[in-house]
């Protein structure tokens, strides 16, 4: 099984180390010749993850998407969702046949409103048997420090999604299986959103109990969520405090390596949208995000409270204060 | 209604605070009379939240219990559990009767392992319909810093319930109510567990990913065992995300505040139980609990196996790293 990464941020990075760790040769595609240079000369990616060296030897990099798509079996896709089209648009519809496809972004495409396995539905021969998804509380700061992390892999196949998750087991590193492919790719999506608010109500000074409550609520809401996005009608019952549902809510909502929490924050503090995006120098996937689970959610009629709110707060000119005034009567 | 709260440690102090902000006249027991003629002097309980300061007109304080039962409607039990037989044995059976009494304890009668509705009804003449329980993440630390907390007031007599919380609502402080009177109570006696739990983890360097796991694994092996613990049989959906479970058990493993972590900490540096203890000056209620719900456990028929291995550190000698590497294997 050959594996091709796709993208050089900082959890494609992580996701690289885990497999040379594992002594797998993996395909790596880096849009920017500069990093490949930098990483053939140096064994290390300049821009994330810096201490987290490579063996150079089990890294062919290229710039070329279609050749390190030709030359792998496994395709995993960890660039920001809202650079997936821009990234995809080049290859040809058959350009995945045969290929499966590991998502590890966690957003939503957020002009087209679509899973990454919607979109590739979309575009390209691709069936969803062929999809998968890895997550979890996961963030590559601590896999770089080899800090002992759970991966969630799941997918409709779990014979494949199993023999997937194999190759990423090590001693820093558990494995979970799970086939709620929808489901966990959504809570990975919502769970931005309610981090930005919790980052919000931090920035507002409320304290440990408030925000306690805050995230329990919000890990309810997220549920009812997930519940109506199950692709399967199966009376299966899904462990919702298992690591990728709750888990992951937990970590982005509390830790401070958290960049949604972060954003937050600095709304909370006052600064605009626009400002805290230019003062991280990055979108945090949670705003695109509380724009799409905003639609999504009327979809699906699923009422969402508190996500409703951070949208408002958002996108919608809702003042902090207003808005948190409402969330403190809706919990319980 | 006329309260009388009973004791005078920091979450005692802290309800005072709530009922006397709202205007209300107290009765208040303290065992000590230093700390009751300080408090007479200079307005303030020099040994908790000292930055609380009380207008004395609506303060009536004595060291005699029955005198403060004798002026009471509601009494308000917010003495360490350890010590509620010491302070109970003294009245005679009928000391309680015509009185409701609402529970402030997180903790469990540690030798008897009983509840103290339990404790109360093998003692007095006492029903439960008279009992309450009042709870949440609710550190007694924010709560004198008036910062916005939820408490939960639970009784089978609903209507009760939510008069006896109509006393205890103000600008920082917002009331909910629940029913489920034994799932509450064990709740927070769970909780302290699993935080001692997360403490240790801390102390053992695990990282945030791995918490958050462990924390959401937590929440689900308490669910477990409060849905056996359950008083009826009623088919109503319980929110096991609501403050006083899910909130709860997040602020006590997460919040610096929380007593119970710290020690855990302590026991995860390598610290034996008994320094910790001697260090802390105190008893963490979780390590009591810990034995408590171990038998309890077996009782109902549920399995624990994290609260399990935390019990199996604390009382039986269990090595930390060794007790951590069964947890790892059982998360998910």
């Amino acid at each position: 099984m050959k594996f091709g990464i796709i993208g050089s941020g900082s959890w494609a990075t992580a996701l690289a180390k885990i497999l040379t760790d594992n002594n797998h040769s993996i395909n790596w595609w880096i849009r920017n010749t500069d990093t490949i240079d930098h990483i053939t000369l140096r064994k290390h990616n300049p821009h994330y993850l810096n201490a987290a060296y490579f063996d150079n030897t089990l890294l062919n990099m290229s710039s070329s998407l279609p050749y390190i798509i030709e030359e792998s079996d496994v395709l995993i896709v960890a660039v920001p969702s809202a650079y997936i089209h821009d990234t995809f648009s080049i290859l040809n519809t058959d350009a995945l046949d045969g290929k499966k496809v590991v998502s590890a972004i966690k957003g939503i495409l957020p002009d087209r409103n679509l899973l990454l396995n919607e979109y590739l539905e979309q575009t390209f021969n691709f069936n969803i048997r062929d999809y998968f998804a890895v997550l979890g509380p996961c963030h590559a700061e601590e896999v770089a420090a080899e800090k002992l992390s759970y991966l969630t892999f799941s997918g409709i196949d779990e014979d494949k999604a199993k023999d997937i998750a194999s190759h990423f087991k090590t001693g820093y590193l558990n494995t979970v299986l799970n086939h709620d492919i929808m489901g966990v790719q959504y809570a990975a999506i919502l769970k931005n959103i309610y981090a930005m608010g919790a980052g919000i109500a931090h920035g507002l000074e409320y304290g440990d109990n408030f925000l306690s409550v805050y995230i329990a609520n919000s890990a309810d809401e997220m549920v009812r969520f997930l519940r109506k996005a199950r692709l399967d009608d199966e009376k299966e019952v899904i462990n919702y405090a298992a690591s990728a549902y709750l888990g992951d809510l937990l970590v982005t909502c509390y830790s401070l390596y958290s960049r949604n929490r972060t954003f937050g924050n600095m709304i909370g503090k006052g600064y605009s949208v626009k400002v805290a995006q230019l003062e991280l120098s990055m979108v945090a996937e949670g705003y695109n995000a509380s724009k799409c689970v905003h639609k999504k959610s009327r979809d699906l009629q699923v009422a969402l409270p508190i996500a409703d709110i951070i949208y408002g707060i958002l996108w919608e000119h809702l003042p902090v204060a207003e808005g948190f005034n409402k969330i403190e009567k809706l919990l319980v």
